[in-house]
């Protein structure tokens, strides 16, 4: 288990939905809603970014800590992003609706997820008009956000299940339910890493509690099916485990070039190899953090420089023999 | 560079060639040969070893030494060999001719193994009588072998050559001259390793010296395209090359199991690490034992045990990081 999130929908009433809005009507809903953000949010100092001026690279770290989309980072026209200190809680302004909120949490904590987003929705909306029906519900951009205008999201740390290739099933029965199995950056992206991310599809005609319960359940089942194929490769391809895993070792810190692709998929081995007991000397925490450091911008932001594509490679290998140097496989 | 060879093709007069020899004619011949062969040659105790008894691991073993060929080896019927202490020389009986003698050295020496072949020749001819026309020369059981019957050929390691996809022009530049370039274990397998054998073809209508002079010219001129290449690689695709030599280095201390072919291959990249400088604290000769140490039927032998494939695998990968855990890379 990684993370839990949920983030709503919204739309401030009185303004045309952000693809017929003018950049003036763009930039009257930012200064409405940073307004309403000013100051503190549960007693968080509240960032305000202005995306649109912002450089590549720091969009593309907002991108990679999971608080901006791709569709905010790369589009155009004035928007913007509100983030609490500690970045629990983000405010994406003009990406597909006028506002996405959204809290993240680690482990599986949704309802958490959905209390705080909920007061800080509360927050917005004492202050700014907010369009909504009184028989859909909120009103979106997207029909397929009608209603309680939410997505609860999970997302899981699956390699058993993709060594397995179990991942499919679970593919299969999560669309019989509506729920959606994504990538690690959402939609269309691939899963990088082995991480993919369980949400809901509807967000009409249910409450948002039972939402979260059907979102809960699910992911409690798909973790204990992981749990199942891990105990059985651990049985049944023990070595092969084994080797699986010393090799992402012996691979990440010997590499001289290595590309962001590659680490994710050789960091998930080892990631694997700790829960499974077969790493001693190395914590799920640094591989964590790894995770995270050695994704391009971040990578470039620790380096203090912006760098191609080839010498990021280089980087990258020479980050990941030092991180890793001062540990010792077991 | 690697070893230099000379073989010749021989057949005892008045029996039937291989294939239409009974039983009891091969029997004969094994017994003809061995007796002319007992005792020293050049000061060398001779040890006869009868093929057709022989356990499968140690026919195998034999194989991987180079001493015998894969259709002695695998073969059935009365056949036999005899290698002289140190190895240098064999004389394998009942191969596709009665005779083939063989004799091998480290380096570019194809000199000195035809004058030992010669003598060894000499020293059965003395004995027995060998089928000889006034004019076509040695008879042999396949007529590309009939004149000389000779064979020359010189081993080599070319990962450059084979990196740059210059090892086609090679095999071109070759064939047009008449000379062969094989694999390791000769006709028909595989650059395991990037080790290719370059021979001479014809053996008819030119004396052995002229032969020898061929391959002895191409063979520098090969070496010296391989040593552009390396060149040119350390000098266009440093970081490349580091990444590659320390990526093999890494899977070989680090995997729990290996096969033959991937310990080939990775072998390679750290031999041509070594010759390019780009490692230390790891002579060659390390790398060149491990390449024979670590196919099937040593590594039995080693292991003082039979094993299938898969204990093979993880036997030569613990093997493997013993080895070369003693050494560290620079």
């Amino acid at each position: 288990m990684i993370s839990s999130r949920v983030r709503l929908a919204r739309n401030v009433a009185g303004f045309p939905f952000i693809a017929r809005a003018s950049g003036d009507v763009r930039s009257q809903v930012i200064q409405q809603v940073q307004s309403a953000l000013r100051g503190t949010f549960q007693g968080r100092q509240m960032r305000h970014v202005n995306v649109e001026t912002l450089a590549m690279l720091d969009s593309q770290f907002l991108m990679e800590r999971q608080l901006i989309s791709r569709e905010l980072a790369r589009g155009d026209g004035p928007r913007a992003v509100v983030i609490s200190e500690g970045e629990r809680h983000s405010v994406m302004i003009n990406e597909e609706d006028h506002l996405r909120l959204q809290v993240l949490h680690s482990g599986l904590a949704l309802e958490e997820c959905w209390r705080e987003c909920d007061a800080l929705d509360d927050l917005i909306e004492s202050q700014v008009p907010v369009a909504f029906h009184p028989k859909l519900g909120y009103l979106t951009a997207c029909p397929t956000n009608v209603g309680t205008g939410i997505r609860v999201s999970v997302m899981l740390h699956l390699p058993a299940l993709r060594l397995t290739k179990d991942i499919q099933k679970v593919h299969q029965a999560a669309q019989k339910i509506s729920l959606a199995v994504r990538g690690l950056y959402g939609e269309g992206s691939q899963a990088l890493g082995d991480f993919f991310q369980i949400s809901n599809q509807v967000t009409l005609g249910k409450s948002e509690a039972d939402l979260i319960g059907e979102v809960q359940e699910v992911v409690q089942r798909i973790v204990e099916w992981e749990r199942r194929n891990r105990e059985f490769l651990l049985t049944k391809n023990k070595s092969q485990m084994d080797d699986q895993v010393a090799r992402a070792y012996g691979t990440l810190t010997s590499a001289r070039s290595i590309s962001s692709e590659e680490t994710m998929h050789l960091l998930s081995s080892l990631r694997m190899g700790i829960r499974l007991g077969l790493i001693e000397n190395l914590d799920a925490g640094t591989v964590n953090e790894l995770f995270i450091h050695t994704q391009p911008a971040h990578l470039q932001k620790l380096q203090g420089e912006t760098l191609e594509t080839e010498k990021r490679n280089l980087a990258r290998a020479t980050y990941l023999r030092r991180r890793l140097n001062l540990t010792s496989l077991g």
